[in-house]
């Protein structure tokens, strides 16, 4: 937590989606919201209107949840799934598995049962090779598997290949959680529906933090029946908060428009962008398929060292090379040009 | 999770400080903070600087940490200063007690060992009643007092007598958490300084939220040995944000030119306009000393459901027909008078 | 943990009915089943047999399962009907509340709602009190109701006590979870058979250990429904055993020709005896219905003090001087005898 | 939970040194600790004298504490080095990650780091993989080492590599839990002391119960200031009996005259005479040093069958076909070769 300071306040940094600030749009309806007394914890029409309107986006019969980060989100999301025995089957790259703290484990005490997934994403086969041990009490019981969409690897599911999942998974009386922290970036990616990505989940996650918001993510529960717990979980789980109406207000404001969509997009288009330049620059490969708001590359690292001492990024695997390079909402064409044409100049450089 | 409306937009609601929105200069701290990128999780200046503020200002030689809503300060607090097998001893009316969903005993495993508190104020004789187990395996280890100032009641230690509490709980082997959601409330009423509060505790929160804050609470460790884990449980606790420049900024702006104080001012002088008020009522008894933001009043049931018509509050007692009517940094003293003008009208016409 | 030494070895304890050791025929039916290999973890005949006459005698068409002690089979059965978000009402008396340790709320992260209960007994009235929180996400949520049989107190419900609560938790979609540490006793007071209390119970359990056991209880689910994470919870618990033939053989020892019962009603008797004897002691007071294998008196410290030179017992609350005095299947009627023969003369000495 | 039976009675079984029943030596230590009253819950001579003798034993100056099962051993050892916020490293066939259903997660809250180790075994480079993340508060902080000893897979640490284990741990703020479930075949290989073993740990178990008792297994902290949290956490747990008299006499009667020690050589001695036979037998492999009382075998499908139905034991990787044959304290030398002949005849068979 020591205060660092980005390289250059000029340049975009290219670490992290969050590094962003909170779109125009979105402030000015917080600013809006603020309005007078309401009702506190989520009794307010600013609320109302974001959770009707994502689950009338969804298609879901049950609830949709405000709450404040993405853990929260996600283990909220599995909370409501899981009973206490049992499992998360996820792939090794899953959020809930590499950046959580634990948090699944110390706060519903589950086990997740882990698949290295090649591109991030599951499969039923992958997720067959974690059934063995179904049945026998010495195992913890698989329960729920754990999609993530967009994948920490910058990849998206197909809706087919989502639909395969999906259908393996009511076969075999699993359940399915998408960790949804970037669904926006896979709907822009596929083109789809909010509602064609949330038929195959039992439970998702809606991100706004990394697509504008100041920090809200929603819980949408497509069924009824899974809805019981979820207003004491999410309490028990700190994720309730008093002056809702802003969470709601953030939803609002993302959901008008398209805004949700159109900020995705953007990102998207951004990293694509960043990527095709890329494909130009000998010695820097692009090691995952780029189909949302993350590039991976491989480069020497004498030049991951030159450019950070300009950029901000992450290096995601040391020892190999592989740094991550992130757009956002509010990347500018012009700093993805310009973070080209430098990376072109220290490859050059050695 | 209903959508109530406030039975007249017009009319301040006297049932929670948190009904208020956002004060002007929090929300244009918010703004302000808006511009380009920031690193996240914290290492921000907007969070370096309210955190080094906090410490200054309570003389803590710890840290100082952000969360997200009051939950998410007491569980943190609370669990920095606990072991596994320890419980802490608290008033039945703590809202760690009451109100958190047993967010304590779910996510801490510990054991709430209460204690009936005149005026929600622990005493060392009442903490000394719990002590009967320590060293016997058959019972949970007390081994932290919560004491929340100002308390659930409205009222406020004083200075002498949270350092009797501090003083009881040193010499007996018990840590001292402060739930100060309130704080700035008791700072006002007392006079005193936040050191002159912290000293008396070794891990505190100060909130935001009640205070003019659109949602942010702090945990304030006194000491560094108590740090060792409070970066992980918040992560693990699902109070780490992303954007956390953006809870810097709303401290930030509280604590700029002591408007936390002058907040809390002036939210207890409108509570104390009331009381003033009611004084001179028949009918209505104020039962307990107002000392905070909150006036608790018995009266007729009749009279209660009447003013409810126009007037939004919480009814405490139901059985015994005790109300709570709480005030806010912005609650105006003509929304006072007139709720007086409203109380003396229905109780006059019965 | 200090190694204290009974007062005189030849003199019988009276501080608890754990102090007794095993019945002989529970302990010939261990080395009995000591003869050749077993299949593990309870597929042994000596378990099916066990678990086969629990549920028939108490009439569950669930399951039985053998555990190791009666805080493993109180988290157990609470387990099987508790929600994560849920709470259990229980008198403050319960075992759970006072001698596990805070296992409740550490190993099931669940709230207990305490209710003082005269006799250690709680009434629909007494549930009743707890019930104010119901669907309000800042309450925990009241959903199992546990009753003791017999209580901590050597009380005892009747049927109709027991079914009072039963259809009042029926009612408002309470379960029942019954203690039964001392389940034996109660049958033997009542001179009902198990099926009679059990059917007013949704998971009860049934203490062998302080019934003439090595070390077994167990947990018996009387509907199928709610046995689906038994398996799972009890190991995950730390309740299963490999050798579990030889907790199955100490259930069937104890289910043979009634030796349950009669053991029960064995100590239930020299408790009756004892406090018929107490009653001609002027100066000594029975505090509780003597009921099931405990007798509670009030007497003089000094008193209290002359008499532990001699004989183990438990000063069950200092202040107010109440002693436990408890029995056991294998107390003799000389010992109780001496033992009120020594209370007279003690009493008659100051 | 079926009930299975052996395929023939008369027959040892090879599926686990579980299925062996109890040594007649704790058998009668057992029937003699039944000699009159004891007091409850540990204060008893035959506790004090098995804690004592296993802290004399393994030169721990902490403190000894007697438990139900393996899985309340390794869950509590590791509970007393591990804080809320930490993980445990250890080798993905460790006990706690593959057949304790979850109860590390579940029970303490914990993440387990797990690593593939070649034949069960952990190394400084191995350990050194799960590093990675330390400081970093996205992460859970590992902070406990899990060795298995002997290991999941029949190896045994040398002392010389459990000592680089050690010192890596100890110079890299890590503790070093001991699983020791088979620590007595371990030493029985190593022809090595307690002591030998246990100053390479900071808490680690004696299993009992695979050694010849009926069900006991004890957790030696080797340094006071581990202790703090011991009692109450083993209470937690539900791992405090009553009568505890009953496990102090087991652990007296396997350490009276190298009971202990002699059962496992012979264990160990048959699983050698084992894999010496079939290293005449064409078609299978020993797939692991047999180095206690599992030989782990790969051999065609077809033969596992075959043997089925007539002997018991445990196919471990259905895929490859390998099997594990256990053997026990009791495993007669004529039942080995009787189990090799037929193997030897299977085999031919086909």
């Amino acid at each position: 937590m020591t205060t660092a300071v980005i390289p250059s306040p000029a340049r975009k940094s290219f670490r992290s989606d969050n590094h962003a600030g909170v779109h125009p749009a979105v402030m000015a309806a917080i600013a809006e919201a603020n309005s007078g007394d309401a009702i506190a914890y989520g009794a307010d029409p600013w609320t109302a209107r974001a959770t009707a309107e994502l689950k009338r986006r969804t298609g879901a019969t049950g609830e949709a949840y405000l709450v404040l980060n993405g853990s929260g989100a996600n283990i909220l999301g599995l909370g409501l799934l899981l009973g206490r025995h049992e499992a998360v089957i996820c792939a090794e790259s899953a959020h809930i598995n590499t950046d959580e703290c634990g948090a699944a484990e110390r706060i519903l005490g589950t086990k997740l049962l882990t698949v290295p997934a090649p591109n991030g994403k599951l499969t039923p086969e992958l997720i067959a090779q974690r059934l063995a041990g179904r049945g026998d009490e010495h195992f913890a019981q698989p329960a729920v598997v754990c999609v993530t969409q967009a994948t920490e690897l910058g990849t998206c599911y197909s809706l087919a290949e989502l639909g395969k999942v999906h259908d393996f998974c009511a076969a075999n009386g699993l359940r399915v959680y998408m960790d949804g922290a970037r669904l926006a970036n896979a709907a822009a990616h596929l083109g789809c529906t909010l509602a064609e990505l949330a038929e195959h989940a039992d439970v998702l996650s809606f991100g706004g933090t990394k697509n504008g918001a100041l920090g809200v993510e929603a819980i949408v529960v497509m069924r009824e029946q899974d809805t019981a717990s979820a207003l004491y979980l999410r309490k028990q789980h700190m994720q309730l908060v008093s002056k809702m109406r802003f969470l709601g207000a953030q939803i609002d404001a993302l959901l008008t428009d398209d805004l949700w969509l159109r900020n995705a997009g953007h990102a998207n288009a951004m990293a694509r962008r960043l990527a095709d330049g890329l494909a130009t620059i000998p010695g820097v490969d692009v090691v995952y398929p780029v189909e949302s708001d993350a590039v991976f590359a491989r480069l020497d690292k004498r030049h991951i060292s030159a450019l950070q001492r300009d950029w901000m990024f992450h290096v995601w695997d040391e020892p190999s090379g592989v740094v991550r390079w992130m757009t956002a909402f509010d990347t500018p064409e012009a700093a993805v040009d310009e973070f080209l044409s430098d990376i072109t100049a220290v490859v050059a450089g050695y």
